[in-house]
């Protein structure tokens, strides 16, 4: 049955395995939640699933259950009101372990069949997810739909075919016959079995819980490995719905479903046993860098994969299209109140400003173009909040206060409080941008999460190169961009991006931003600085998951 | 130049990856010492190049030299006089980053084939290096030959040919067109650049100076990466010969010989701050627990690819040919006297002893006759000698005499001093095998490195597997054997093969040995327990040591 499944979608898989080799543009998944794509009633259906699991208990039937979980609240201030199972961690593991055998028993062509048909059904649940993503992260609904449902599903999706593709190198059987001169030769049979490491864990952030979370569920199930899932304690819903469907599949197949489960640990304590557990063979983290590097510092028996927090830069040395600049700027930072791991904190400027098509720009005149490109951006309430989302967290909103109070910067744009019709009770905040000289350190040099950026202003382009790789190297980034009609200053920040092992945008004035990155084409992250170990995805991101155990005999 | 290299060398990669592939027999490299393969003079020159080492500095015009280094003693008792550059670690870390760009712009083809020439070159000096290893390893001639020249460089060209097939991957561009509707497509050219970590520190053993320190090197270098190789500080000629020959390739080919250097450092602190050098991202080790924990603990900034020690073990069941595995016992027992990571140290024997074609063997026969076995093996002086090689260090003399004490469990075949005719002041010991019950846990469960095994009784086969899974699970091993004829006990063997994570070898009673692993074919080591955390070689091997950097604009 499993091996029909890949038969099934092996045109999915195959068309992914071409996309990860030629980098081509192709997803997997409408990221246009249309009736076209996904059905008539696909949107009306999936709000109802939605609102159904408002104010009830989300059953999982895991092993261990100890008490119910309440302690989820949304950015859109709607009382959700949902209870999930917690479960004593010992038990989900030892039933993890339980269920491993007849996983790797499978083998890679069942185990990747039945991944591509979990993530298929995620799939048909794009519209129930979204809502989930979107109340719980303070999404914007578009974001939500593209981030939390599709674009997760294809770096699922991206996941498994590295997996695959790994895998598929191992046969299963050899036959190795080395000849002996005038005797007969040795002849052998070897037999090569793929083993997963051991269980998973997946620690989800409270900003992308699909997004961040699906590379590492898929390539640790692909490669043999039971998962548990730890979502962020106030984002629980879209991993709580993506546990059941895991399990209802694995059911449906045969399979023991306790291979997958959501894991809300009963205390701290319980948690960082679960994390040290001797069982545990990898952990993904996405988060702050104190709790990454407590991860990193005593989770010793465990390959860890973390995406932490990093400082990105945008260089702007020149343009010929400043206008279109300005646009695609204002957009990167008010996309989801700049609450993603890609977007730009540190735009460094020359103190004697930029050449532009409109003209010579000073370093004030591009700082208050910017601001005005924002605020013209935003002037609209529906596009601002379809953009801006809310604020997901208590310690955003802080640091907002803190950067718009004057404390980490002049104050270029001033951030505004609005309030969404549809949600009152809402946490919306317009960009701060704060002006800086690229000797104030301290702020700027330090990840502020969330609708904060600073206006940098450097010696001269070089200086402000010379900046942006000081700042990868100590601080990590995941993105970088330079604005230049100059080859020769694209070359030099093409220099930096290598030393720095960052990923670069050139002149991005169009529909595409440097804090959006695309499956199967982009790295996201490089997992060569501070800001990552590991990138999404690549084959390092999978070959170290399983281990091939061999035996031979004589034929 | 370097990428008309690869052209030349193109049908030895292909076959390279061919075999990775289906793990069938292929060697790159004769392993066989006969004129035939090596030309009429190649023993004769190679011998003169080694003895035109004795007595001399060994240049290597590296930066930073400070000193040099004459702690090399021969454990055949032979002076051999050789000193060596001293260099100071910072310098040698300077010179390989300065070289290092240069190596990234040649690119995954222009890097493999200089890698494949270099391999050309040290396959042409396989009689000097052979010496070379068997005069500081103790190994002894025809292993010296084969696992020091011709299987360290098929490991080697094992490493590049991953390598490559990993790089292979990423293409150097693409073109990603997003369709936008009724819009023109989002258009965009990427670049993708393979950068190395930097600098690749690798750590020899004393034993096998260049079969474990090949891979590492390789595929260090052929992913971008400088590598400082560090020898055992009394096994250096084999490294320093592969390190100069290296630098002439690379110097040949236009390139910063600095890439590659030899590292003896001035005093222990000098090393401990290459290990935890910021600029050092990979470390590649094989020997002890105690400074291989080190290694995992302190050098954080570096992923440590780390070969331990372990606890092979053998469970005897059953057989039918009961003449044929003592023989294969014996060979395997005996080889470079048991100095070899993949040695079986524990044979597992059920109390009520075993079947055999000749009929039911007590576990006191089964004992005394594998101490036949050995001793008729060992009979012929030049057997004895070529098989046993010299004892390499003191610690394992010492653990030899205290094995011969009877401290460590029953004496059933106490070891011999022999003298070599040749290399009198050689110190030749035959094996110790010691009986003990699976309950006299202390030193069975420890790695006594040499040619110490014990014939451990246990209740019966199944407490065997039990004992083995238990053992591997804790201590490591690289290798497993199980001799039985009975299926269902195989198929246990397997599974604990499985979740110990340990290569198996069943009823091994011909021309292979448990403890010799085949590259392109066999697995040395799973990555999967403690005996070490990668294996050599796998993509997991590889894909960590290069990133890949992207940059993307609009057409």
């Amino acid at each position: 049955m499993p091996h029909r499944l890949l038969e099934q979608h092996r045109p999915l898989l195959d068309r992914a395995l071409q996309t990860i080799a030629d980098r081509s543009y192709w997803s997997a998944f409408a990221e246009s939640p249309s009736p076209r794509a996904y059905g008539e009633n696909a949107a009306e259906t999936g709000r109802a699933a939605f609102e159904a699991h408002l104010g009830h208990a989300f059953e999982l039937s895991q092993p261990g259950q100890c008490a119910w979980h309440k302690d989820e609240n949304s950015p859109y201030g709607q009382a959700l009101g949902i209870s999930y199972p917690v479960s004593d961690p010992q038990a989900l593991v030892d039933a993890a372990m339980q269920a491993m055998p007849a996983w790797q028993a499978l083998g890679a062509e069942g185990r990747v069949g039945v991944c591509l048909e979990i993530l298929q059904r995620l799939n048909r649940q794009s519209f129930e997810i979204a809502h989930a993503v979107m109340m719980t992260s303070g999404q914007g609904w578009m974001m939500a739909f593209q981030a939390g449902a599709p674009h997760a599903q294809d770096r699922g999706l991206e996941a498994v075919a590295y997996a695959w593709r790994e895998m598929s190198f191992i046969p299963a059987e050899s036959t190795w016959e080395k000849p002996q001169g005038k005797h007969p030769a040795l002849v052998m049979r070897k037999h090569f079995e793929i083993v997963g490491r051991g269980v998973a864990v997946v620690i989800g952030c409270a900003t992308f819980p699909t997004w961040n979370t699906y590379p590492g569920v898929f390539a640790a199930l692909a490669t043999g490995n039971p998962v548990i899932l730890k979502p962020h304690s106030q984002v629980v819903l879209p991993a709580a719905i993506t546990v059941r469907t895991i399990r209802a599949v694995l059911e449906e197949n045969g399979l023991n479903p306790d291979l997958v489960s959501l894991c809300l640990p009963p205390s701290r304590e319980a948690a960082c046993d679960l994390y040290t557990h001797p069982d545990v063979h990898s952990i993904d983290y996405t988060g702050g860098n104190v709790f990454g590097k407590w991860l990193l510092d005593h989770c010793r028996q465990a390959q860890v994969y973390a995406e932490l927090a990093g400082v990105n830069s945008i260089v702007v040395d020149s343009t010929d299209d400043y206008q279109g600049m300005l646009r695609n700027l204002a957009f990167t930072l008010s996309l989801y109140s700049g609450q993603m791991c890609t977007t730009s904190q540190a735009l460094i400027i020359p103190a004697k400003g930029i050449a532009t098509n409109d003209g010579h720009k000073t370093y004030e005149q591009v700082c208050q173009d910017l601001a005005q490109a924002v605020d013209h951006f935003l002037s609209k309430p529906e596009t601002a909040h379809a953009v801006l989302g809310a604020i997901q967290s208590d310690e955003t909103l802080a640091r907002i206060e803190k950067a718009a109070s004057g404390a980490m910067g002049q104050v270029i744009l001033a951030p505004r409080s609005l309030t969404n019709p549809d949600f009152p009770q809402a946490r919306v905040r317009t960009p701060v941008l704060l002006a800086c000289d690229a000797t104030d350190a301290g702020f700027f040099t330090q990840e502020q999460f969330g609708p904060i950026s600073f206006l940098v202003r450097a010696a001269d382009t070089q200086a402000a190169l010379a900046l942006v790789e000081d700042l990868t190297r100590q601080h990590g980034a995941l993105t970088m961009a330079i604005y230049s009609t100059n080859d020769k200053v694209i070359d030099a920040a093409t220099q930096v991006s290598w030393r720095a092992k960052v990923a670069l945008s050139i002149n991005l004035t169009g529909g595409v931003f440097v804090n959006q990155s695309a499956a199967y084409s982009d790295f996201h992250g490089t997992g060569g600085n501070p800001a990552g170990n590991a990138s999404y995805a690549d084959s390092a991101f999978v070959a170290n998951r399983f281990r091939v155990v061999q035996r031979r005999q004589h034929v």
